[in-house]
C-alpha cells in the first residue's frame, strides 16, 4: 500500500478563461475504509483529458459541472487495496472513474474489470477506452468514410485524432492529420497519415488544401477554432462533420469578434448538403463491445498504434492539465499516480 | 392556342443585395416547331420559389446559375400544343421544368404526365409537387419527429412550412409555425398547428419560448436570420436541424457583422449532440413514390391543407417573386400563365 491517506485535488474555483494552478487546491484525508459491498481503489493512472475544461465551468454542458471544493472528475485505472465486494479481490485492476486523487471507494457500479495480461493497463485511458471509442464511434457512425474519400482530423498525434486517421485508413480513406509543430507531424506520418500539415505553419491553409485535392468528404471536429477556417472551404457536397471536441475555444470568455461565420457556415450547409453533428460517445454505448474487439485486433495488428504522455505523479496533475489545453502534450495524457 | 409568339422573361444582369425589376428583361420570339421526337408546351402555371434566387448570382450553389441573358428557371405546369413525340399527345398536361416562358420545347426528359381528375393540376408545383416533398423528406428523413416532440418550422403559411407542419401532427409530434403577421399566424392555426408566432412581434422570442414548454426537438429551418435566434435557444439535446432554405440571407452581401455566433453554435452543437444537416430534395428521389402516394391521400383525407397565391400573367412574375424574397405572397406563389 503506498501511502496511509488520500490525496486528493478539487477544484479550488472556477477558471475564468484558461485555468490557472489557484483553480486547484491540493487536500489530504485519511484512508477510508471500505463498507459492506463496497471495495477501496488505489488509484495507478488518471488520465486528463479536454472534456475537463468544461467540468471546470457552471455552463451548461452534456454533463454537470464539478463543484467547488469537490474532487475533479476524471478516468482512473487502480488496484483494488481492500474489498468487501463479492465481485472483486485484493489485486484486481479496474477501470473506475475516481477523479483526481490516490485513492477512492467504490460500490461496483461502472467499474470494470482489466486484464493486464492482454493490453497494457493504461490503454484503457487511452486507445482502448474512452479516446479510442470516441474515434471509432464518431468516425464509423457519424463519419461514414468510404473507400477513396478524404478524411481530416486535428490533434491528429492525439489519442482521438491518431485513432480516427488510422481507422479512416483501415476503411480505405484518406487521412489527412493537422498537428502542432514538426514532431507531431512526423509521428502522424509515422501512424501511416497520407498526410500530416502543422497548423502552425504561416502557410497552414495553403498547405491544407494541397493535401486535400480532392476536397474534404469528413471533417473530425475536435478543436474549432483556425482549423475550421482553413477545412471549411474545402468540404465537399454531403461532407460529414462529427464534431467531438472544441479544444481551441474552450477558455474563451465573453462574445467572440466578428464578422460572424454563421450566415456563411450555415449557407454552405444548405449549398452542400454538410451534417455537422455533435456528439458524445455515451449515446453510442451499445457500440462498445464492437470497438473492443475490433480495436484489440488492430492494435494485435499493428494496424493502429499509439503513443501515450505519462506524466509521474498527482502532483502534476493541474500543470499537465493546463498545458493539455494549449497543447503541450505528445500523446495520450495520463498521470501515474502509483507504480503498477 | 393562346399566342403566336413565345414570351420569355430573361436574367438581364445579376442582382447586388435584393433583385430588382432591371435584373429581368423580356423578350418574345417566334413560336418554335417540335422536331422529331419532341413536344411544344404551352405553360399554363409557373411556379417561383425561394431557391429562384440563388440561380441569379453566379457564386456556387448546388446547382448551376442562370447565364445572364438566359431564360430564367422554374418548374411550370403545361399543356402540349404540338407533339412529334410517341409518349405525348395534344391537350396532355406535364409537369415541366420550362422556365419563365409561355412556351417550350421538349424532348420529354424531366416531363411527368399530371392527371387533372386527380388533383388540381397547379398542386404539382407545391404540396404535391417539390416544394411538398421538399417537407416531407426533409422532415421525415432528417428531422424524424416522434410523437410528442416539439416540431418548429418558419414560414409556416408557404408550401414548405405548412406541409412540414402538418406532416409533423400526423406523426404525432407538437407543430408550432412561425410566420409574419396576424392573417398568416391565423392561417397556420386553421391548418391545425398547435402554436403560430408572429416573427414580427416584438416579443417574438418570449413567446416563441412559451409555444415551447418542452423545448425544441426539431426545427426545420428555411428561413435563417433572426428566427435562428430565437429558436436556437430552445433546442433540445439530440435536436435535428434540417436546413432546407436560408431566404432571410439570401440578399445579404459582403461579410456579416459581429459578434461571431458560429462559436456560440458550435459549442452547443457539442454540449448537446446537435445534428445540423442540409439538403435539398433530389437527394430523396427514391421517396418520391412514397411520397405521391401518401401526400396524396392525407390530402384526400383532409390531413393535409394548402393554400395558393395565383398571380395573373407572366408578366407580374418579376415583381411577385421579388415580393417573395420579403414574405408578401401568402400561400404557394404560382404565376398563372395561360388559363387551363
Amino acid at each position: 500500500m503506498s501511502d496511509k491517506k488520500n490525496r486528493r485535488i478539487v477544484l479550488a474555483s472556477r477558471p475564468t478563461g484558461k485555468p490557472t494552478p489557484e483553480n486547484f487546491r491540493f487536500e489530504e484525508a485519511p484512508l477510508p475504509a471500505p463498507a459492506e459491498g463496497q471495495v477501496l481503489l488505489e488509484t495507478l493512472y488518471l488520465s486528463l483529458d479536454p472534456y475537463m475544461r468544461g467540468r471546470m465551468s457552471a455552463g451548461r454542458s452534456y454533463a454537470k459541472p464539478v463543484e467547488v471544493g469537490a474532487v475533479m472528475e476524471g478516468g482512473t485505472v487502480a488496484r483494488v487495496l481492500a474489498s468487501r465486494h463479492a465481485d472483486y479481490a485484493v489485486g484486481d485492476i479496474v477501470l473506475s472513474h475516481s477523479g483526481w486523487q490516490t485513492h477512492a471507494l467504490s460500490d461496483g457500479a461502472g467499474l470494470r474489470k482489466l486484464d493486464p495480461a492482454a493490453a497494457p493497463i493504461s490503454t484503457a485511458l487511452g486507445v482502448l477506452g474512452m479516446p479510442g471509442f470516441t474515434a471509432y464511434a464518431g468516425l464509423l457512425t457519424i463519419g461514414r468514410p468510404k473507400a477513396g474519400e478524404t478524411v481530416v482530423v486535428a490533434a491528429a498525434s492525439g489519442p482521438v485524432g491518431s485513432a480516427v486517421g488510422q481507422i479512416a485508413r483501415i476503411k480505405g480513406a484518406r487521412a489527412v492529420g493537422i498537428a502542432g509543430g514538426a514532431d507531431k507531424c512526423a509521428f502522424v506520418r509515422e501512424l501511416g497519415f497520407d498526410a500530416a500539415i502543422d497548423h502552425r505553419a504561416p502557410d497552414f491553409t495553403a498547405r491544407l488544401a494541397e493535401a486535400c485535392p480532392q476536397g474534404i468528404d469528413v471533417y473530425f471536429e475536435n478543436v474549432g477554432g483556425a482549423v475550421w477556417d482553413g477545412v471549411f472551404p474545402l468540404l465537399n457536397d454531403f461532407a460529414r462533420i462529427p464534431v467531438c471536441g472544441l479544444i481551441a475555444q474552450y477558455n474563451a470568455t465573453g462574445d467572440f469578434p466578428g464578422p460572424d461565420r454563421l450566415p456563411v457556415v450555415m449557407r454552405d450547409v444548405l449549398s452542400k448538403s454538410l451534417t455537422i453533428r455533435g456528439f458524445i460517445q455515451r449515446e453510442f454505448t451499445d457500440q462498445r463491445p464492437a470497438f473492443y474487439t475490433e480495436m484489440a485486433q488492430w492494435i494485435a495488428d499493428g494496424r493502429v498504434r499509439y503513443r501515450e504522455d505519462v506524466v509521474q505523479g498527482l502532483d502534476r496533475a493541474p500543470e499537465a492539465f493546463i498545458g493539455l489545453l494549449e497543447g503541450r502534450n505528445f500523446g495520450k495524457l495520463v498521470i501515474e499516480v502509483a507504480k503498477d
